[in-house]
């Protein structure tokens, strides 16, 4: 699990605990399994009436996702693709072949794949472009899955508040209850607003930080394999994907060919 | 009925239901039939205001398709563009006219007639454009009339609310009343929130989902179409519309043309 | 009047009334005329501060057009400009001086006397583009200004009821007017939100569909004129513009020009 | 000051003032200076955080061309423009260079001038645009500045709400002071949104409106004075010019002649 | 530190402590060290949860350069572009090279180094641009994550004040303390909208408007070297370059280059 999304998880419930102990209250009184049902089985059922089955089965592996997701590698794909540029150039692009089972990223593979078939240039530029724009909208539906959640979680916990409040209003004969049946009212309210803000929206925010590099990756993956087709010299290949790093990851062609030629892990599993 | 419209629905009413009874509180007192008619007539008559009477009568169909509606099956539509640019390949695009009546898609139909009939391309993409923009032209009212609904009922059960308590107010004079004048009053908040968030905006949501697979499907035929009056072959065909599929979906050449030629049911009935 | 503008209005109101009196609330109460100075002062205050005078002019005409206007009917503009297409082919673009003027739509007869006077194609187009430029510009500042009103009305709503409330609460010698002053309070809330959506929003809403759809028939008429001056047949134009209706309008050339030629009522009377 | 702005204030205050008075209430609780302080200088301070030292210079100036400013009048811009259009012809556009002296717009003023040097089309054209694009970003700026003080008035009328609350209810030993804590409290609220409703928002929607008119204005000139460098004659600029007014301005080149050549009021005096 | 960020800051916070003054309210009952915790916990963990940790890294940087950050001064970029060109002009690009040390900010040193290495023209264009776009990129990642820092904080402060009412509402046995509780819960919510308020959201407007000059300015360096490339005349470039500045700091040439060359300062020290 990406210690990130556990640190944060953990310092905001840390926030909730100690403030909680601080102002000398009680965090029993803040377990409701009610609270949890009405909010948890609205917000999933109003998002489960907008997306079709395909979505919903992908959401608990974007869930995932979210949780072990880190930044991809483009420094390593980078070494990789130069090293296949090297390959191309010595010994043409059908040696390609056999290098691309080494390569561990299906989207790398597919399009080397393309290359050493001789696949003209702008067949594989449409074909990897529909392949990159398929991932983006199957992400993007995950995006806003998570995002239809934050968005019910707290209607519902309002919902769950208003429905208590009435209950409350409508039996006032025992003014003894009216505090308790409050507080149990206002719960609900507590649940939907902690299920968005603590689960459903961050979620949401990293897929779509997530979905935003694995694009960049696979972008900057398919300009290079363009230029591997049209026969660019890694070191200038080298100049050209460099820019898009950082400046302290910016090594330049020596530095990345030294050693055995290094293979891209996958620019990200696409889990979603 | 699609079983997810139903089980998202159902899975949110008993949320609310379980957790009520979970409080210990009572479902009777939910029952308001002045809070239903002040939201529907409150929320229905606002949007009556704002659309024609074309997309009016057009909105209860809009409601079975959301009800009904799932993914159109762009695979089988895949094969039938095949199949179909198969007998051009083999007989010439006039020989098109006699298996247009087999088509129950009335876009495909249209498009293959006027491949038929020897209409130039560029009129062909013209006239096709036209009816996907007025498609989707049509939905979008659809979809737009729903978010209004969506936006205007919780305000409606607002101002029930402000209505009772106003009365509740101006009459003090019996305290008895009090609890029950404010119970009677929030009842109306909860009917607006309920009415908006389990029945509009998941339909509308629902409806700009199926919209944008209904157009990418129209999109995908229409590139076909297209392909198939410029005497693509029917493999490059295959390779060029399963790029549009689902990595898993896509089963090549041989197997989609094995046994009889599959007839692609219609994209969608398009209902709204 | 439009009926459904009228019907819209009469059912949210009815759901108001009816809910009320439902409740055994009292209808008298709501009767607050402080309230309605407040609110329709403020709102409108706050929305000449923004708008031009020009534009404050055009509101009332504005109103009045979202209370009649409906659709306005490309059907009759189609078989008008296709006859049209008829005299022009068959006695000259000279010949159409003389019948521009039984048109009433006057963005037809502008367009047709251009076409007359032998203006070039660019000319016209540049002309008519820049006059439905303007006409969608006066109509946006009509939407804009009611929405502006329909955003202000609720927040001086707001003001009342915390003015009332201050005042209240400043002065809690006589309890036994605790309740009158806060209904009186909060009444000003009601009509705040009253105003905004049983008026101005779904008034804004009407004119954003009317611009819509005046705005399409025009760029329908500029387009048929443009291919009236090409010499277009006006079978073909026929083809062409039938795309632009619903399959169920779309009778064809000759269903079009049986009886004598009719004549295209105007576009919609610009009164906004 | 422009009288329209002005009316709409006031008729929003007499909103206020009166529906105040018809309620029995006092105006005098509604005077409370530390209000004032807290959401003037609250929001004042917020936006001084995110605005630049120039950005705040103009600020007043923006302040007070909203309250003076009204439509600029392209009816004299396309007179003088015909006029010097006229002089070019006749004179040729070295003649321009006397006449930049009785022009007060100075855009009008610098690109004449230009033409009169004979500087190129596309330069002149390039180096107008930056002026306008400049201008457009100096007034984004303003208009932005006076949106964010609307969006900060209303928050910090709610902290000294909440502040005011927190004191009253952690003091409660004298239950007499609890309605006047509360009162008082309430009053903060009302400071913001009157400050962002009546004074804020407004202006900003006019400092947009300008904005709009003045570069409208400003493109009808660069368009102009690179006709009148094409040398298009003085008739067929008036038909494109006046294409951009109202039906009811266009008076045609004939009488626009007549008399002595008018000069332009600046186009609006720049003081934002 | 920046003295108008300082001057802001303070003066809001001066409303806030005078007002409560002015109030008779108690500044001390404002310090709640639960309710910093869970405001500042909260909405950092949510954030860390959508954020990566490069991102998370360069936060304080970001911070530390709201605070001190100013407008660049695009006057000195200018007159040091245009002693380049003298240079250029005079000595060849080649002669840059040994100007490239004197000059601080690094993204002009990297394109008059390239062209000094007489790179073409297009290649210096692309890998400008990349650098321009991955900063822009850099600087959106720290807006954002102050704007969601600014979303959560009174989100969390909600929860803090809903948290203490059921624990106040769940323990009515003991009514002295209810005002307490009450009291204390309110502070959360206070504690939220002040961070929001006066921090986050005002450092991400100023991260914003930072991030909009430093690209002006690399677009206008850009544009200025590629135009030294192509041999523009210094002249010439101080004219098209000085359209960029507001009128009153346009000098002209020859002010510009009396005296020795000046040298730019850093456009800004990128330290976000």
């Amino acid at each position: 699990m990406n210690p990130l999304v556990l640190g944060g998880l953990l310092a905001a419930l840390a926030g909730i605990v100690l403030s909680t102990l601080m102002d000398g209250n009680s965090l029993g009184v803040l377990i409701g399994p009610s609270s949890f049902v009405l909010v948890f089985l609205g917000s999933v059922g109003a998002a489960v009436v907008s997306f079709d089955l395909a979505d919903i089965k992908r959401a608990p592996g974007a869930l995932l996702r979210a949780f072990k997701g880190s930044a991809e590698d483009n420094d390593a794909t980078i070494t990789t693709l130069v090293s296949m540029a090297e390959v191309a150039r010595r010994e043409g692009l059908l040696a390609l072949e056999k290098r691309v089972e080494e390569i561990d990223d299906p989207f790398l593979a597919q399009g080397l794949q393309l290359l050493a078939d001789g696949v003209d240039g702008d067949s594989v530029h449409e074909m990897l472009e529909i392949d990159i724009a398929s991932l983006d909208e199957r992400h993007r539906s995950m995006i806003s899955l998570f995002e239809s959640l934050g968005a019910y979680a707290p209607t519902f916990g309002m919902m769950g508040t208003v429905i208590g409040l009435i209950n409350m209003l409508g039996n006032l004969s025992d003014p003894s209850q009216l505090g308790l049946g409050m507080s149990l009212a206002l719960l609900t309210t507590l649940y939907g607003v902690l299920f968005a803000n603590l689960l459903y929206l961050p979620i949401a925010s990293r897929l779509k930080r997530l979905n935003a590099q694995e694009l960049a990756g696979r972008d900057l993956a398919l300009d290079a394999m363009l230029a591997i087709q049209d026969g660019t010299s890694p070191r200038r290949l080298v100049d050209r994907l460099e820019a898009f790093l950082p400046v302290g990851q910016r090594v330049g062609y020596s530095a990345r060919m030294e050693g055995p030629a290094p293979v891209a892990e996958p620019v990200a599993t696409e889990a979603a």
